[in-house]
């Protein structure tokens, strides 16, 4: 067979060294901004990769971070992977039963842990799950009072090796990365990016297709690198040889304004709440924008609002993107083709408010309830799968959970979409959340969204319940404004959904309670109400004869 | 193992046909301008799937192409590799035996011809040679009179085949191209190339660090689909879903400027002499060139004039380009960094008159004669070597030359070159015409354009004899001017060199000629010199003392 050599993150790194040495790595840190090269970055990378050498870690084993995004952190972003280990970036919001699942899941041979969370890992720590880590680095240049033993600090650790590392060749099957989806059930699933998944997913977030990031661009991860590689932009900003600015631990607003402006960042990226904590503070405070292009949302969906704002108000263009853990984690991006830019401003915002246009190089199909494929007209909706080079096949040691989310090598997203005739990916609902009526789904967020549209309402949340005949039917749980008279609420809201949806969609049963329940997150938990409402009791007989659009078929 | 999905051209087609299904496909052919959208040519690359199932073309199997650069020719390119079948792309303007060579060789099951192209085949067919071959498909709707037997013309071909092919899933190893090259000595020696491989090069000559590839662009490609897929272009710009303009049979420069004009074309490729023209066409004819934003040059040295010219009068950036058969085919792009745009007018297309800097994803060293790596310090010379996801690792069937020209994992290109301080290769000889004193190397290039540029010269090679002290020792062979005194000439071009190069480059004889020796393709052909000096008479004691610089030590 003919063939070529692997695809690995190596390249990457020694490009930015040898063609970019002076462009510069910018982190925030507690003792103020840190500064250096890619010159100098490689050589501690090359210091790190000794060290965790000499640790006696080696090909195939994990090395663990608890960290946020800094200088220190996107130097294991490459030590580790290119000797041949496997970074896995640990998720410190998690609670303490999930890291201990987590580390010892992966089976960590050692975690480099920031000193501002050195007491949280500690409280973490449980003799039996941390068995396979041999050693703690805190990540700066001394060691805190700390309960945790073998504990060294990271300018110790790599103080004395030597800058140069003779990298291995590695296949690009080897994995390189990994980190566990935190679903708001069951047990984290970990996800194994292999070196030549992270190499197709840096090559294909550099085009205009992707992120388009080119030499002259200042770069700023706000997404934690504990979130999906702070979705790739530590290697691709690496692979483009453009400038990083990391912004460290717990970054405020004000923060975030300071680093735009003092190092000209033009490209950042993170979720939306950030972002409309920058819009809020940007109310009161003057800042200078004018070096920012692009706001890279993603995580959860971006508001046409704030994509409005930041184009109108700091021409800011948002690109909304779309990803998952087990997509490495891009997806799609909602880039405008050409032409689109003429387009009012209130119909680029709403391309721009979709999730996007896949990327090139993976697949995509809607599929129904029956596993028919389903037509881009913006209206049917069904699950999202996808496949591609950098989307994986499995989870790590979790079989059961494999065979339930890939089919055929696809991965089913979870995601209900609809796509319009452009290609443009929507978000409507969550599969487990999305109400299956008579063989037609109904999309539980839509429905929410127009309840709490409405004056009377504080709070809404809807849930498909078991019906025999139509297999589910919607109730709504809805939170009355303290001013509302219940029962002549209860005949409005139907008939708004009626009036604004197909009939058939309208909620069986309107259920007034005192608040929706919650997940930790802040999240709406409806299995909770699932749990309770799991019988047809509610919605007995309430249903029309015409609960799907076929039922006279 | 955690895996993901393989790379393959499957997603670029589909992303075109569904994301970007009204871009067009423009072609100039006999009958005028054709066009044609990407949903209709993706159903016609069905229709041709089915057709060369239809002949018989297996997984596996060679599917030969004698064409120049037109819509049907792009058909083939996505449809026999996404079939699972290989492309094969001969070079029409090879003599006859070599293409014999190549057929029998690759065993084509079919071939795809051009009308204007029928004879030239014909003359070439050799029944032994081409008995793997089992039907010619004449790129049009008709069969011109031929002595080939099983003859079809291609609208017949495909005409009653359904539109629709069930795409299979390929592995990454699959070959899936394949293009001979065509060295001045010896046997062509075939390429492979992996679905994997033209993925890898697709993604990768996307980007800025590449060639900048986005929707609203408008990409003619001149380098003919025959040398290398035409540098990747059919495959790249599908996958930016731009739009395609193929310039048709011999395109002359008043061709390619109404193409530009009429079509928009914002990019466009080939090899400098094609530039020459058009420069020198536009110098006595008015065209709209507004559209065109870049030249990529390639395939050999693109001359400093002509990126003046280009950016002084026409507004049009040239990216000088290098690569090569056996690296799908581009290697460097001579793109600016970031800070250069604002660098003096010459020292930008000095920059840009260099081959360029490595495109992500691959690796590279400069070796010296003792297998050293050399510094990059724009002085320092030696063979480059490269290697990389999209490098091929052998020749097809060729044992022994791949023996010669891969080392660990490396491509020993050929190409001796300097590196600069900012990462540009330039390069500055071939390795077989390098001339080697004592350890050094001498850039015949080099001198030949020194000698070159003296008035009283009408053309000259600078050849290395054998020396047995200093292993070689370069001579020049002159054809002076008309008017030149050849003993003083003699003279004033030994200074001229030791004035302008170290001393010890001086050749230490000069030969007067008549005429420099000629390849069929018009090059210097130095083997020929070389075959009739190969013995030291000719600088037997004339070597200075010190002929390399570490003569004394």
């Amino acid at each position: 067979m003919p063939g070529a050599t692997a695809q690995t993150l190596r390249p990457f790194l020694w490009r930015a060294r040898r063609m970019f040495p002076d462009r510069e790595v910018v982190s925030r840190t507690h003792e103020g901004i840190h500064r250096y090269t890619y010159a100098e970055y490689a050589d501690r990378v090359g210091q790190l990769a000794n060290a965790l050498d000499g640790a006696g870690v080696e090909r195939g084993d994990r090395v663990g971070t608890f960290c946020w995004n800094h200088h220190r952190h996107y130097e294991t972003y490459f030590a580790a992977p290119s000797m041949g280990g496997q970074l896995h970036t640990i998720n410190p919001l998690l609670p303490d039963h999930h890291v201990q699942y987590i580390v010892e899941n992966a089976a960590d041979r050692i975690i480099l842990v920031d000193p501002s969370l050195v007491e949280k890992l500690a409280g973490a720590y449980d003799e039996e799950a941390f068995a396979s880590v041999e050693q703690f680095v805190v990540m700066g240049s001394e060691v805190p009072d700390t309960s945790l033993e073998n504990v060294v600090d990271y300018e110790s650790f790599i103080g004395d090796e030597d800058a140069t590392y003779d990298w291995p060749d590695l296949p690009g099957d080897q994995p390189a990365g990994m980190c566990y989806t935190s679903g708001t059930t069951g047990k984290p699933k970990g996800v194994e990016y292999t070196q030549e998944m992270l190499w197709s997913h840096t090559m294909a977030t550099l085009p205009e297709a992707g992120l388009d990031l080119r030499s002259s661009d200042v770069v700023m991860p706000v997404v934690p690198m504990f979130h999906v590689n702070a979705w790739g932009m530590p290697f691709s900003t690496t692979a483009a040889g453009a400038k990083h600015v990391y912004p460290g631990p717990s970054p405020s607003p004000a923060d975030l304004a300071s680093l735009i402006e003092e190092e000209g960042v033009t490209l950042t990226a993170g979720v939306p709440t950030v972002w409309l904590g920058l819009l809020e503070y940007l109310e009161e405070n003057d800042a200078d924008l004018s070096s920012l292009e692009t706001i890279v949302i993603g995580g959860s969906a971006a508001p046409k609002s704030v994509i409005r704002r930041f184009d109108e108000e700091y021409d800011v263009d948002v690109l909304h993107a779309w990803g998952m853990t087990e997509m490495s984690p891009i997806g799609t991006v909602a880039r405008l083709k050409p032409g689109m830019e003429s387009l009012p401003a209130e119909e680029r915002y709403d391309k721009q408010a979709k999730q996007g246009l896949l990327i090139p190089g993976l697949e995509m199909r809607v599929v129904g309830d029956g596993g028919e494929e389903l037509p881009w007209d913006g209206e049917a909706f069904g699950e999202l799968h996808v496949r591609g080079p950098w989307v994986t096949t499995e989870y790590f040691e979790r079989p059961e959970a494999t065979e339930e989310d890939f089919e055929d090598g696809w991965l089913k997203t979870g995601d209900v979409v609809t796509v319009d005739e452009e290609g443009y990916v929507k978000i409507v609902d969550r599969a487990k959340d999305v109400i299956k009526s008579g063989g037609e789904w109904i999309s539980s967020v839509e429905l929410e969204n127009a309840l709490m549209a409405h004056d009377g309402v504080a709070e809404a949340t809807v849930v498909g319940v078991p019906h025999q005949r139509w297999q589910e039917r919607p109730v709504a749980f809805v939170v009355p404004a303290a001013s509302a008279d219940e029962e002549s609420l209860k005949t409005e809201l139907v008939e708004m959904v009626k009036s604004e949806f197909p009939k058939w969609w309208a909620p069986d049963e309107v259920v007034f309670i005192e608040e929706v329940p919650k997940t930790a997150t802040g999240k709406f938990d409806k299995k909770v109400l699932r749990n309770q409402y799991d019988d047809e009791s509610l919605v007995e007989g309430k249903a029309p004869e015409d609960a799907a659009p076929d039922a006279n078929d």
